[in-house]
């Protein structure tokens, strides 16, 4: 099989990755790269890494540029998807980067993003129960935002389980790619490296409907979510700290059975040995998810922490993973738990 | 007055940063300055940024070395303070920056440093209540652990005026050299450039019970502290997140209302206009303290943020500052409130 | 004395860095603080480590606001200093931190800043032989580059001694506050971190006319400069390695002693002991300079490093000290060699 | 054909590149992991991000433990590999990444080293002019240093075209991981972040005699190399500014045919369009040369500037590329030049 392929927002940070990822998927042959204000333009301008796609002309987004190809990739800013999706055939695998199709519940689109609901498509996380089956053959997916990824994979199986109260904390330290290349005086380098900040804190962040969406459909109840992100000096990673109250007479050996049941046959997350913890570097440029899980007895609360790379298994990752599972591939083609360090 | 000041321990962060605030401190002269595998090697070889003292031959830690100065600060690996301490008399004002005099209750110390309890001295963090009256005219200080110093400060004035439950959760993201210059593989640049990772979780680190004892005093009752540090790509800095459980009733003004009660007269903790948020970098090599609080209405928790520089107001600068209170002097001398950034 | 100072352009990292410093400086009381865009908003939001300034409001950038100062910085983009300084009057100080006053050849000018010649002003770094003849009671200062600080301090020496032939190569590795708050992609903190990248390459940097006329005036002669600055993932620092051929029977302790005698009584230069090599983190927010120098015996070259805060001894620290000439100050008032490491 | 090969040195940096790539060579199989004081301990405790590899256990550096091997590579301290070479059969294909048979000459090799001379292997840079032929079918490679795979790709073109004198100056910036993971405080994370600092300054390091033997080669005349490294704060990466004098009439059209000639053949060396200029990221991880040539008409130099990954073009994908010739496989078989950016 080779699917034609279009990425639209190919000079961002996602669309990047994902033709990353894309150049070495053995089934896949990259057609048309589009943009906006870049339209025009070369690739390799904007992605000076992509060497062999250098000297691609960036196409203007439209209906048209997307047109023909097997599967589109739409790595726009929020709220631009759902029209151009509107008009792309049925046919037409479309991969969704941004957040328009991820909500199922119209009040909470409205409230966190504005604007007319899209309606809800297949969830890009194929790790949550459920998953893959509504992936297997889909026309539509929506790829989760990259810190719903690492929250909802730390926590998923204890809800599972029946581990956890629903009264979860999450702070997650991510680098400053998952802002993508916005121009903006705090994303300067002069101003991000050698500190820490954290924004969108007290429940003001819109990934915070996602995670509570994700975790309340895995625990059968509604999941409260207390979730501050905390931008670091790297240009990669979400290492995620997730903690809950333990439910009566839960341990250690209780926790580590239940992520070893739900963990061990993913290819994508690795429950890391008892007394290693995860480093985001190990997981740099790979789809692996690294994680680690303790129960605090002092406190009572079970702790997970969970390392990503915000652009793949948090994005363009896990967005090919799932386009492998929609197309009937092996989950795994052009994908890689090989992360590129130190 | 000019007070005669020894430092042990001159090789290490803590020390050099000790030296650096005290060469602008218009009351203090530095007298001996010591080592331990350094001793006999002159100051500018470890501290290369302390010009005025490069020419400083470090002498042996003992209690010789330290006799007759005014003041001696311990800047010594956690136990090795307690036994030189013993030997300096009682008219010698001692500042001990390790973890030996910080814990009131010798069962704690056993469990999480080991050995015998030295006990406790006076707790050099000014702005909770009490301390600044147990510190007037003392001559022996323990100084907070750098986590304790910016969780305590971000959750005291919550505990003190009853708005949250004593059920705490706090992620402190840190910079590297608040494990001073161990030798060890995660701290090499190389691994730590580009990464972020936990240590410590699950309640194993042991600032554990310092958290506990602090706010705990505060509260009235005991508080549970779940506290997890994750070590980001910078030198210096450590940013706070601290939440907490709501009290009925307890809204966004009365919770801004109470930080700015706690607040608004200190010189070294600066409540932010509202929706401004605390960066570390706005605190290096500072003594401030950048805090916000906010109220997450759906997860119904505070939630506060607070930034310091871990070896200045986190260690060296807390040190100067409970000195000058022990000394009668004015309490911001030698210290300032202006960071240096970008 | 107490001086009344304004600053324009004071939500840039020139203009913050100036507050920081003149914020200590015992004889300075700060005036007026002006800005273009951001006119009319606290400097606290712009500046957030400037606590003591914090809630001051940003005036116009206008001769009118300027007015009325003993001492008027003007940290503005190059090109706009003259306009503003031919308004203010003979008896303001007025030191200019852009370029506008630097270069004594206009048709130098022209070729590299375009547009009208402004003319010369005594040049801001008292190092050079000279330099404090005309800086004694002048009232217009034009502050070094950055670059041509770090690199004309490397080399001077060499040759007022006669030590090298003129024909100099200069990389030059710098932090990216360097660039200011220009909103430029490749300024961005993921593009910079963890990258090094070479600009202005050939030739083509706008400093490297200073360069050559710093050189050139000690000299005697025309000294030809190639320069390369190389931009690295760090806020601050310049660390310069300059070289040249050696004349005829150098020796490495010609170079040595040549240095001493240069640098032995200056107090913001520091030449190390013989194989110790400066480190820009022992340098930041401090207005020292760290200098090595050695003979490549293979290659027969001097080869000079040089490590300095762009912003401090590179710029405002630079500024500051050549006011305290200016206004018959002690040269070293305000100004520290105490660097904040690690 | 399936290759099985081993790697002495599986802990170490170098060790652990080549198994990154390795794992994804079509024709290798991995066999023995062999480390020296780490022997008996997991790879996964070492190197985190090798998922695949991390339940296999080192053994102990020894001829017997790497015997039964089609391929042995030796990421082994200089002095290291000569020892277990010679016990290696002569049909074994022994890839040495340290510096043991790089110099051809046995003073060289004495000055720099120090004790015996080895002998000199077919030089592991493809790009030279006459090294496939040496590399083809042989036996025994020398993999460059990673300084000299920069410096060399830089100039050799303009020596071959005659562009040139033969007195070079060469600054490379270097990220941290070329230093190996020594335990020295001046490579722990706090003292690297915000810093750069030089180090084997005058001609001290010893890669300076491989640049000279390189490009003296090509030059046909002895070559003066003036070698300056820095150490910048990032993991990966080398920038190397390097310069020369033009010999008459050269211009920029005659050194951008050059080198267009020299490299539009060539898999791993990037010419960069007029005007772009390399940046390290854009390599990270990938075996690509980016480069970028221009002519200083004022100062009469040459200066190329050229990036790459210091530990995949710069040691174990320059390993892999001669491994590939050495055993006739397609040289860019397992070798990507898409780096991971940003």
């Amino acid at each position: 099989m080779t699917v034609n392929i279009a990425v639209a927002g190919a000079s961002g940070y996602a669309g990047g990755e994902l033709l990353r990822l894309l150049l070495t998927h053995p089934e896949v042959e990259i057609g048309a790269l589009t943009a906006a204000s870049s339209a025009g333009t070369k690739l390799g301008v904007h992605q000076p890494h992509l060497v062999p796609l250098a000297d691609r002309v960036l196409a203007e987004t439209t209906p048209e540029t997307l047109a023909g190809h097997d599967v589109v990739f739409l790595a726009l800013p929020h709220g631009h998807s759902a029209a151009i999706a509107a008009q792309l055939g049925p046919d037409v695998l479309v991969v969704d980067l941004g957040a328009d199709h991820r909500l199922a519940d119209a009040g909470d689109w409205q409230r966190w993003y504005g604007g007319d609901h899209a309606g809800q498509w297949p969830y890009g996380l194929p790790e949550l129960p459920g998953a893959r089956e509504k992936l297997a053959g889909t026309k539509r997916i929506a790829v989760p935002g990259c810190f719903p990824t690492g929250g909802s994979l730390a926590l998923a199986p204890a809800f599972a389980a029946g581990l956890i109260e629903p009264d979860v904390t999450i702070v997650a330290v991510t680098g400053t790619s998952g802002a993508g290349k916005s121009l903006k005086p705090n994303l300067l380098g002069s101003e991000v490296m050698g500190s820490a900040s954290a924004y969108g804190v007290g429940g003001a962040h819109r990934h915070t409907p996602e995670f509570a969406q994700n975790l309340s459909a895995v625990a059968g109840e509604k999941v409260t979510v207390s979730f501050t992100p905390v931008l670091a000096p790297m240009p990669r990673g979400i290492l995620t700290t997730a903690s809950a109250p333990l439910k009566d007479g839960v341990d250690e050996a209780a926790a580590r059975a239940a992520y070893e049941k739900a963990y061990d046959a993913e290819p994508f997350v690795q429950l890391l040995p008892a007394g290693a913890w995860p480093t985001t570097s190990a997981t740099l440029g790979s789809n692996n998810t690294q994680l680690q899980v303790t129960v605090d007895v002092d406190a009572r609360r079970l702790v997970v922490v969970a390392a990503i790379d915000n652009l793949t298994k948090g994005t363009a990752g896990g967005a090919v993973q799932s386009m492998n599972l929609a197309l009937g591939l092996p989950e795994t083609t052009g994908l890689s738990t090989v992360g590129v360090a130190p």
